[in-house]
This record gives structure tokens, C-alpha cells and sequence, in this order.
């Protein structure tokens, strides 16, 4: 800094202006500031940043999740690309984080708070009883939650969300005119507030239809469950004559295994899954798929932390509701 | 500090001696003042310790792929998952960015070393004409190369790799047995190392054995790459018998576009996919496949990323061969 004061001819104290972006310096030395500063490759420690309370510059991604689950989720790592695109426009770092458990992820935000490691977080996979809002309030820690409905109990955080009701309801709908009566949801985790939402909505449908044979069963989003529940309500004495799966990864798993137990889809039974991927193009009879800009929603959210890093308010933003592709696993009900 | 040392009844800098594992202090005494920290929920700032020249307490991964061909990758999820399991223990941050390309990453490690935000750097995907090795050597950032062979220009780098010539020599041997003597490998991007030494390999081994329906084409590793080539090369007026993959997602698509061009796998044609994943069980048939355990792959690269923060020597650590699991989608050439 001495250095670039120097070669500038200004003061030390009009270079930590200039670089800063504080006013207290004309446009021009401000400009001679930053022109000499580059030529000498000078660039500000963020540890001297962090300590003058100027921020970590850099925001914390922590994920849950058990690291066998994550084998071919295409999801997280598309969600982190668009965070990334954003966050490295403004030569913001992303500091990621699997922890154990939920708990495990409260100590890492405490930690890396009480360590100035971070000057926000994403917060994915809500719950309906998620104790990491609280979390967020306590410490003052600013948060953008990805997935969750906006919560009127903590207006301090900011909510980025699409409407799944709205989705598995046009589901419902579609495979309704289709003829199906018997529908069952392989659903994903119990307690993600997005699962619950689904397993609402499609009873909530099925009530206002009179239909008794739908239900949801709550997976822990693995191929090996996809597949397990497939074949055990495909054996059952009034199989369901269409699947809703709340990943691609179980959808295709469930594909294979109901061809093991001699049903052909869609003729037998129809298939929807519900993030379309690659992989729904992948196998043969190609999946009709819920379908959403999952690069976008990232980079959404992480538009949405550096407002609020900004000094902006927090906000709910929806993106728009997941589309459904129809593709070759969906047809009429048999005998529907 | 100024609490934990009252209450412990010892002076500011015995407290800095104890809590920072140096000498200087006496065992019970180190006990006592880690007790009083731990009461007072007291921990070291990383920006402080950053300055005081203890280091950032942060690992560095850059990603140079396009976020799109990240897709349903799930190759670096497990490489991360295992990574993140050592440096939780050790408390340990990952700070992780996705690049445009290997100048970006380059640039990247500049700015990241300039700004004290990392101690050392895990370097994926090496190329054969690979800029980074020179570039950690110039910075002096410790780093471990995760997948190049040891390089003895560059000493001071750790190398943490897996033997792709002799998998791909037993992937050779096996076809061969099976009567395969026009064998296309379907390989990954151009100029990344492992990808050339499969590519030498491959040519070697068919040299060998004089055949001379032997090759490798190169792709972006995407399904939509790994499709169109294998229509391409099985149109040919004499097609191979058997293709070897890069990755899971290329097999996968591949036998797609071979089911739809006519050709039976693996009646007409074999197929072996080079990295194993709960994709190849997903397909029928159910695809052979090179099997490794990425995620102990990343566990180790992390512990040698560790042990050279620590003082350590750099090494060459090779892990295990990936294995052939033979599944349904390799059999006898026709006429073989």
C-alpha cells in the first residue's frame, strides 16, 4: 500500500480510500489509485479485510446429507455452478461444507461466524421443523434459504423457492385426464419442507377428486430405495397404475425395476419424475420429467445473498414453477 | 483471550502458547487454559491467525469444466464427500470455485495465495501441457495434483494417482479373450492426462497384439458426445465389437444410441464403462465397469494435502488400479 500511496503520489490513507470504494477522493486519483495498485498486482488481504470488519468476502454452502446419497445427484452440483457464476463476478469465495446432521451443520455456521470465516450463507434442504432459522436470527448471521416457503417469523432471511404445490398439482391434473385413478408418489426425505409440500398437495388433490388409491412414500432419495418401494407397491393385489418419483435417480431406478417384475411403462404402469436430468433421456422409454432451470435457481439465490450482504432488504422470490415434459413414460391408464 | 487467560489464571501469551500447540508451557497448564477456552465458547479468528501467519485454516479446489457438463458428473461429488471427511476432523474449510478455464484457474490461485485465503490447493483434471505445476512452484503454494503421474520437475508437489495404463491394459486383455479385435474407446477431453495415457495405452496393447481396428476418439465426457460418436463409429462399414467409455454417463448414452441404430449389447456389441456408478445398475443390461473408491481417492489426496501443511515431505501416493467388475454388457464377438 505504501508502495501504490508512492507511486500515486497520494497518502496512504487516500489509497485505502480509493481501493475501498469510500468517498473521501476525487474519480480521477481514485482512478490513478486503482490503474497503479493493478500495475503493481497489489490486491487486498481479505484477512485484513475481515479484521477491519470489512467481511470475509466469501459465503458458506453447507450440505447435510450423507456423502453415498450425493452419487448421482445432479441437482447440488448444478445449483453450485449458478452460485458460482455469481459469486465469482464479484470475486466472492464459497466455502463448502457435508456435515453429519443438522446439528453438525448449526456448529459449522457457529464456528465459521464466531471465526469471521463467512459474511453469509445459503441454507438448502428446509424442514418443516428446522431449527436453523432461529440459528441465523441469533447470531445475525445473513442467510438466503433455498427451497423453503417465506416464514413471516423471520423477516430477516431471504427465501428463493418455486412453488412444488403448484407442480405436482398440474401432475395430478395431466395424469388424471390420462385416466389414472391409482397414483402413488415415491417421495423423497421425510421432514424436507418440499416433500412435505408435495405429499399436501397430492392428497389435497386426490380428496378434491374423491380418489382414495393415492399416497406417498417417503424414500431417503436413493436408486436402491427408488427401486425397493417400486417393486414392493407394483406386488401389491390393485397395483397403482401411475409413479410420481421425486428425483430422476429413483425414477430411473423404478423403471428397471418394474420392468423386473414383468410390467411395461407406460402400457403397465406410467412414470413421472420429478427433476428432469441427462438422465431422463438416457433410458429407454425416456421419462416424462418435471423440468426447472436448476443453474438459474442457484444463480438466483446467490443474486439474492450479495443484495442482502449489500445492505438490502430480505425478500421472498419465487421462480417460476416447475414445467412438465411429457416424453414417452406416460400414457393412458390401463383400462382407464 | 483477555478472559480466558483471567479466569485461567496465567498470562495473554501463555494462553496464545497453549491454545496454538506450542511450546512453552507446561501440560497441565495447556489442559487448564483449552478447558477455560472451551467454557467460554472462545476460538481463534482465522482472519487473526491468517495475519499472525498461522495460516487461512482453508483448502483450495477449482473447477475449470462448463457448469453444463457437470451434470450428472458424480465423480467430483464423491471426490469432494471424501475430501471433506478429513478436513472436517482437522477443522478445515474447503473453498471451492468453478473456472471458465485453466487461465482462470491460474488466475484464481493468484489471487487466492496474494489474499492469504488459502494454505494450499487440491489441482484436479492434469493436463499434459499443464501451466499449474509452475505456477504453484512460483507462488510456493503447497499443492497435491489429484490423478497426474509423479512429475520429477516439480518436486515440491505432492501427486495422489491412480494407474489408468494398467486398467486399461486389463481392459484390453479381457476383450481380446472375448475375441474383440475391433475395440473403439470412447475417451474424454483431449490433453488431459489420464486421457492420453488410456489413448498410449490402448495403442500399445493393440500394437502388441497386431490389431489394427484399434482407437481412441476423444469427447467433452457428455452424454450427448458419448451418443454421437458411437452412431458414428457403428455405421461404419465395419463396426467395432466393443467400446470402451470414459465415463458412466458416455456408456449409458451409448448403448441408448446402439439400441437405436439395431445393434444388441452385448450380442452385437460390448460395452465397458470406465468409471463405476449406481448409473451402470440403473440400465439393461447392467453395464462392466472400472471400479475404484473415489471417495477414499479424495480422503487420501486430503490427508496428503494435510501432512504437507504440516511440514511434511511431497510424495507420490499411488491408490489402488480401478477393477473390471464384469456385469451383462460385456460377452464373446460375434464371430469371434
Amino acid at each position: 500500500m505504501k508502495d501504490v500511496a508512492r507511486r500515486a503520489g497520494v497518502s496512504e490513507s487516500a489509497v485505502s480510500f480509493a481501493l475501498n470504494g469510500r468517498p473521501g477522493v476525487s474519480e480521477v486519483t481514485r482512478d490513478r489509485v486503482r490503474r497503479v495498485a493493478e500495475q503493481l498486482g497489489w490486491r487486498p488481504s481479505t484477512a485484513a479485510r475481515a479484521l477491519s470488519g470489512e467481511g470475509a468476502a466469501t459465503v458458506g454452502f453447507v450440505l447435510a446429507r450423507p456423502a453415498d446419497t450425493l452419487g448421482v445427484d445432479s441437482f447440488f452440483l448444478q445449483l453450485v455452478s449458478g452460485i458460482q457464476e455469481v459469486l465469482a463476478e464479484r470475486h466472492l469465495g464459497l466455502l463448502f461444507q457435508i456435515a453429519q446432521d443438522i446439528a453438525d451443520e448449526c456448529a459449522v455456521y457457529r464456528r465459521w461466524w464466531a471465526e469471521h470465516r463467512v459474511d453469509g450463507v445459503l441454507v438448502v434442504d428446509p424442514r418443516t421443523d428446522d431449527p436453523r432459522p432461529d440459528l441465523l436470527d441469533e447470531l445475525g448471521l445473513p442467510g438466503v434459504v433455498i427451497g423453503g416457503a417465506p416464514d413471516a417469523r423471520h423477516p430477516g432471511l431471504t427465501t428463493v423457492w418455486a412453488d412444488d404445490a403448484g407442480a405436482m398439482a398440474a401432475v395430478v391434473d395431466e395424469l388424471y385426464a390420462l385416466g389414472h385413478r391409482r397414483i402413488v408418489h415415491i417421495a423423497g426425505l421425510a421432514g424436507l419442507a418440499h416433500t412435505e409440500r408435495r405429499i399436501r398437495t397430492l392428497r389435497a388433490e386426490a380428496d378434491r377428486r374423491g380418489l382414495t388409491e393415492v399416497r406417498s412414500v417417503t424414500t431417503d432419495y436413493s436408486d436402491a430405495e427408488g427401486a425397493a418401494v417400486t417393486r414392493r407397491v407394483l406386488s401389491g393385489p390393485t397395483p397403482p397404475t401411475a409413479l410420481v418419483y421425486d428425483n430422476d435417480v429413483m425414477a430411473v431406478a423404478g423403471v428397471a425395476a418394474a420392468a423386473g417384475l414383468g410390467f411395461s411403462v407406460p402400457a403397465d404402469v406410467s412414470v413421472v419424475a420429478w427433476e428432469d436430468s441427462a438422465l431422463c433421456r438416457m433410458v429407454k422409454p425416456w421419462l416424462s420429467a418435471l423440468s426447472r432451470d436448476t443453474v438459474e435457481f442457484g444463480r438466483t439465490a446467490a443474486r439474492e445473498l450479495t443484495a442482502l450482504l449489500d445492505g438490502g432488504p430480505a425478500r421472498a422470490v419465487q421462480v417460476p414453477v416447475p414445467r412438465l415434459i411429457e416424453r414417452d413414460s406416460t400414457g393412458a391408464a390401463r383400462g382407464g
